[in-house]
């Protein structure tokens, strides 16, 4: 006997009907989202208005997405569930480098450069010397590990925002380990940026009262044969918005200490071993 | 002291973010979706491929939706939120007519006509009389209770889908009650149809094994000095998509007799009384 939908059994009146057909793990997600979905709604006894208002963020937030922007992933960004599933799908044991988002920046195929070099190909922004190791949770350094970093500029931008005026590959590289599992280059120390904040989203965060901002950070894609990839950030120690990065990537773990050289033409030096851990 | 985001501490690392300048209800609403959010992410642990499935799934919705179509209100008619909406933001008393679903196709100004006339303008279909009466719980006649009627036509489509097809106002009409609070008019026996499933949405219906039809329906928008605004529909008794319409839009109190009428040239008739609610 069929129920009919109901206040008190939304839930279920919806999720009887997915079809005996229907992939069980869509199956699965699908009915959970309709539960979760229809409790928010009680739980704040939403008004039409404000589903119309939800619509319609929907929409300019699909609207404005394009080739080169994202809004939907700004949104996950900012309401911490890119981070959640970050979390959940990259629990680690003690004692290895903590995953963070990838964010919207990476770009395949950045030239692999030997140690020592330099990604800093604009001359802008406040040298610094990234070095440390590639190490297992048994301390062993692992030979052939692929660091493959990004940064933004010291105006804030990546070099894929600014085609025609950032060098391309400017503040990228790949390098890899030799025996010892170390690594060694030169780049600026990244400057805290804004996502972008002219949409939808940017929108949002104005009326929660919050700010755009994330705090200054190396993006790193750690790969070694045989072991868990590593996608993670350094933060600049001391950045103004470590507690409070629009899109909640800081681990207290992956806050990197960044120290001046007074002696040295390379004004500053961030060292941070990386751990990885084996695959299966 | 500031806490980073963990798996565990994620609603809060999120919600203690919104700042005091922020409208309170919208805190309350952006503070209950991050949780209910975040607890469908952590009930399925949501994989980084299915977070992006639902990204890309977003944004297709979003694309599609144009002057014409809302794909969004498709997705939120289809996992019953919209009726889920509707029914919190519209308890009645025992006795009172329900309300169900505004629907896309109701058009402001539709010509006001005398009780008796028919709204069919192309001649398709078969005839019913719809008559009744409008009271209020006391049982009392509501004079000038204007009843605002819409339903498709013979194809299933709403004269708006097909402009230049069908006539301008075909099965639409406005009936204004005198006194004794009566209503007449000839319309068509409606017939189900399926909401556009060309997009995004019907490709998740099809995913979950579900059909996109709605049961055959008559849309009432009835609205009275001094009385709640109900907006329903009557659904056409027996028709095989009661039990599973794709929008959950109907309660058994809302299913209509239609019932032949062999002597009559208009072949069909469906009495049904509408009781209004008073405001306040
Ligand atoms: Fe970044
Ligand atoms: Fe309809």
């Amino acid at each position: 006997m069929t129920q009919y939908f109901t206040e008190d059994n939304s839930v279920e009146a919806v999720n009887t009907r997915i079809g005996p057909q229907a992939d069980a793990r869509l199956a699965t997600i699908m009915a959970s989202l309709v539960k979760h979905l229809h409790a928010f709604a009680k739980e704040v006894e939403l008004t039409q208005a404000e589903w119309e208002v939800g619509i319609d963020f929907l929409t300019r937030t699909g609207q404005i997405c394009s080739g080169e922007r994202q809004e939907f992933i700004l949104l996950s960004d900012t309401l911490g569930l890119s981070m959640l599933v970050d979390a959940i799908n990259n629990r680690r044991p003690e004692g290895a480098t903590e995953n963070t988002v990838f964010g919207p920046f990476h770009v395949d195929g950045a030239p692999v450069r030997q140690m020592g070099d330099t990604i800093s190909l604009d001359g802008k922004g406040e040298p610094c010397r990234y070095s440390g190791h590639v190490r297992n949770l048994d301390g062993k350094p692992i030979e052939g590990a692929r660091i493959d970093v990004w940064c933004d500029n010291a105006d804030g931008f990546y070099d894929v925002q600014q085609p025609g005026i950032q060098p391309k590959w400017n503040n990228r590289g790949v390098f890899v380990t030799g025996a010892d599992g170390t690594y060694d280059f030169i780049g600026i120390k990244p400057v805290s940026y804004p996502i972008p904040d002219d949409g939808p989203v940017g929108k949002m965060l104005a009326a929660l009262g919050r700010h755009p901002y994330r705090p200054a950070h190396m993006h790193y894609l750690v790969t070694a044969p045989g072991y868990q990839k590593l996608v993670t950030h350094t933060f600049v120690g001391g950045d103004p918005y470590l507690e409070s990065d629009t899109v909640f990537g800081v681990k207290k773990s992956l806050v990197a200490p960044f120290v001046r050289t007074p002696d040295s033409d390379i004004a500053w030096q961030s060292t941070f071993d990386f751990v990885l851990v084996r695959e299966g």
